[in-house]
């Protein structure tokens, strides 16, 4: 080959590939690059600007669809930051790291620009064009995870809060941005909601949900009827299936996806594929949110078909 | 802070934060994902569809821009890839792997989409658009630098032989695509050459550069005229610095750049980052490219600016 | 200060700097560096040595000893390699893979090297001295580690039948190396038994324990007696604690540990601290060792020591 | 299989496989750990211990023999620390990371073991034993590894200085560590100097070089006789690839090495791996040294060698 000599360059791509720790819900957190100026220069409204907000929903909502079922778990956004999770069942590109942030930042403003127009129709997108930056953290738990989103969620509470309130104090109050910083330094929460209130009879929580909440953005697995004629030639393989383990048992609690049956899980997949992608501003740092949607963060193939591709 | 007890998830980010090596030349290499499925659908001409191509080129030009003048040294594109060389100085974002690498595709899928309508006009872009992954792989020294290049070149021209001759086969042979295939295997260079001469009258050397040669782009920085106001002033804080050095000699050729001052490669870069960013169709395999565009490579600030920030 | 402008050097050990990620456990796993020759050199007896193994052993313990109670959960010896499961809340040297491993290679050489001639009183330690290496590997879930275990337990099974039929071959049956290899190519487990019992008389079953399972070590923390006087000082300062908390409950199975006031899980770590360190030789592949033993993987600090600092 | 099952955790190993970058060279720098309370406990002579100086020297050597001819170019050690740099085409363990830290970090810990009674053979050697931990780091260019070695020796110097002004202060002028620690506070090398003179009449320049200018250990490949009954085979062959080469002309004074043949670069390999390994107390920041034993960081293989293993 005429190249065989140079190819010795691809040696050195092994020391820069990265695999994500197996078994973990990898984090994909995509940001924004100077998008204070990107607002300005294309006149969002401020604190929030709506349009813009669902933008990014709708950006992240390609995401989903871009990749597929079984990849995305659920994906939360505030201001110009969207966060991933990925399921830690998730083999895609064999984990690697780089591969994975970059397709998904790709995904992301491919959208971003494309469904620009349907957002600000009267504004058209300038340069620079927006562009995000991405970064992949792995969590081993689910208790991690939902860690991370309750500390997501509890930063856009407190951004939003400042920025109503500092808007308010410009916007209404007269005051310059420099003025505004000074009279909120220092405050506390109900400092500001006392500013709200008392002087521009501004009452917080009646605010937007999705300003005050951000996005959550998932399938909707659990809206899904139960039954399809595709459901029936599975179940037939289920009871084959299930004749042949018949002795097997599974006591364990923790066993109780794994005793399912691998075209039941399959099943679920494909229904969990088939799901709609839904936007909603609700609170995920208590437990209700995610009890009533078990299948988000639980939901699993089981390690066996990800890994070893063995036959146990 | 309401926060505060979340915040601990943040620890989890430098298990998966890569610094690239300093001092080593990064190479970003990005790759379409699924353009054989993207360029069918998108109707391109086969082999080679110089409007895709130039859409590829313009997005390259595109990330050029938004770097910055002393970010990128020179690129190298050819069918949905490009790699972009970034100096070895580059301290852009800490050279962060994930930033750097996210960042780079995400300006180029910016541009891709959304120039998509100058170079095809009459084609609408569907879904789902084109996307693209990327890496990042270190090389220590230029030799290493150029025979990557060259690896790439020489994998241009394999691939471009291979599918120029392939696709002659089926639009003017009237093979299906197996049958062309099948009279390939095997065959050498010259199998080919012979092939498209002997059925086709094709002479392969005179099938368009930027097919045979990929796209080759750069900062013209040669082109760019010795002199400006800006350079005057300049010159002044030159003179005062030299009188500073005096009595420092600097012998060694191999410290010919460090022997320039900070003002002189200060009024360099400035120079660079105002030069014309070119697109040329080139050999870049033989020296020649290289001893007549010094700069590509070579030019450096040193290295005390970049880690130390301290006066030696 | 002299040395100041080469202090830039350092900015490079950030790119070799690996945190292993939070919460997973830690496993080293060392292995004796070209042992054939050195068991050879050595005249260990085959196809096992208990000098050598217990050697192994004791060396392991050291490096229990050596890095105090709460770092080392269970350690698995086979052979010339031994495995140290790293408690998932570890956080020494902040988890950074090179220390660790680097630490516990030492240590471990260290005794091995220290405690030669007790276990080889007449055969005096030529060089090449022996050494090890190292590597570290993270599971995120005590179902992985237990799993770890059991494949390096299940290969020792393996191996060990195929090394007593082998030399039986050879010591007993007077085959060459080469003749036994050969026969014994492509037998099953059965076979193996067979040959042992058919034309040696040897029950494989009745074959030592520490040949046939390995070596399992752990803090005998079941057998320290409950109570001593320094724990009546921490029940004191633990009824504070729980008049303090009085009111929250913890209901979830799951948050058992976590339900455990401070002072409790101080005291505990005390208690494991001072536990013997033992040697056992039994089956760590069913579950029947750690239902026995719940605290070798369960046993935890609870996060909010470990990464955050702060009070909740 | 009867661990096959299992076997699916080995997966996870690739995600803690870290490769050094190829082309750059290893600094593997090893540090006693806790050797403060051990040279107390072993009461080592204040500030400086020629016993255990040289007893680290002796294990430093012993890394040369045991990893071969090809793997260290040039060791330093000051106090308690080594560092040993790996030649830049040292593809050993193919350059991951955790292998090579941990064996070089055990051979040096064997040897220091079993060598103590050697340097201290009154002194018997009590738990906790001496051990090290180790890291790795690339360097990509020559500059930056005599940088590193410089940033080394410089903070000898002045670590050594203030060491010595210190212990002069307690052992000769009777003040305490408290006391003698606040004289020094914010005093330069010259009051140093100074004190050591003025009030002790100690010229700090007639110290011992190991101990002002540390100790740099190397392969005296320059003291290797030129020619041996080998080399005349060698150079028979080397006539002959000679003749083949014909025509062939290599230029650039940077194409000395890879001008060489093969053949005479194999003859200098093994001449190098023969020669003998030495310990100077000498200084290694200016370009003497090095302009002196040029050999010790440019001598190469050439990377055809190393990386592709094919013919050119």
């Amino acid at each position: 080959m005429a190249n065989s000599k140079f190819e010795y360059v691809r040696h050195f791509e092994l020391s820069n590939t990265t695999y994500l720790l197996p078994n973990t819900y990898i984090v994909i957190r995509i940001d924004g690059r100077s998008f204070h100026r990107f607002s300005t220069v294309h006149s969002f409204t401020k604190p929030n600007d709506p349009r813009a907000l669902s933008l990014m929903n709708a950006a992240a909502v390609s995401v989903f669809h871009d990749l597929g079922g079984e990849v995305v778990s659920i994906a939360y956004g505030v201001s110009d930051e969207f966060s991933f999770i990925l399921r830690k069942e998730c083999n895609l590109f064999d984990r690697r790291e780089a591969k994975l942030v970059s397709t998904v930042v790709s995904i992301f403003t491919a959208y971003y620009v494309s469904l620009w127009p349907t957002y600000f129709p009267s504004t058209p997108l300038t340069r620079p064009l927006p562009t995000f930056d991405g970064r992949a953290v792995c969590y081993p738990t689910i208790e991690n995870v939902r860690d991370y989103l309750s500390w997501r969620q509890a930063d856009c509470h407190i951004n939003n809060l400042y920025n109503t309130t500092f808007w308010a104090l410009i916007q209404q109050g007269g005051m310059t941005p420099q003025e505004a910083e000074k009279e909120l330094m220092g405050t506390l929460a109900k400092d500001k909601n006392e500013i709200l209130f008392g002087r521009f009879g501004v009452n917080y929580n009646n605010e937007e949900e999705m300003f005050k909440k951000g996005s959550v953005v998932y399938r909707n697995y659990g809206a899904v009827p139960e039954s399809s004629s595709d459901d029936k030639v599975d179940e037939k393989e289920d009871d084959l299936e299930k004749k042949e383990a018949a002795g097997k048992e599974t006591s364990s609690p923790a066993e109780a996806q794994k005793g399912k049956s691998r075209s039941q899980q399959k099943r679920e997949a494909k229904k969990l594929a088939k799901a709609e992608v839904v936007i909603e501003h609700v609170d995920i740092i208590k437990d209700t949110f995610w009890e009533k949607r078990p299948w988000i963060l639980h939901w699993t193939l089981g390690r066996q078909n990800e890994y070893a591709g063995t036959e146990q």
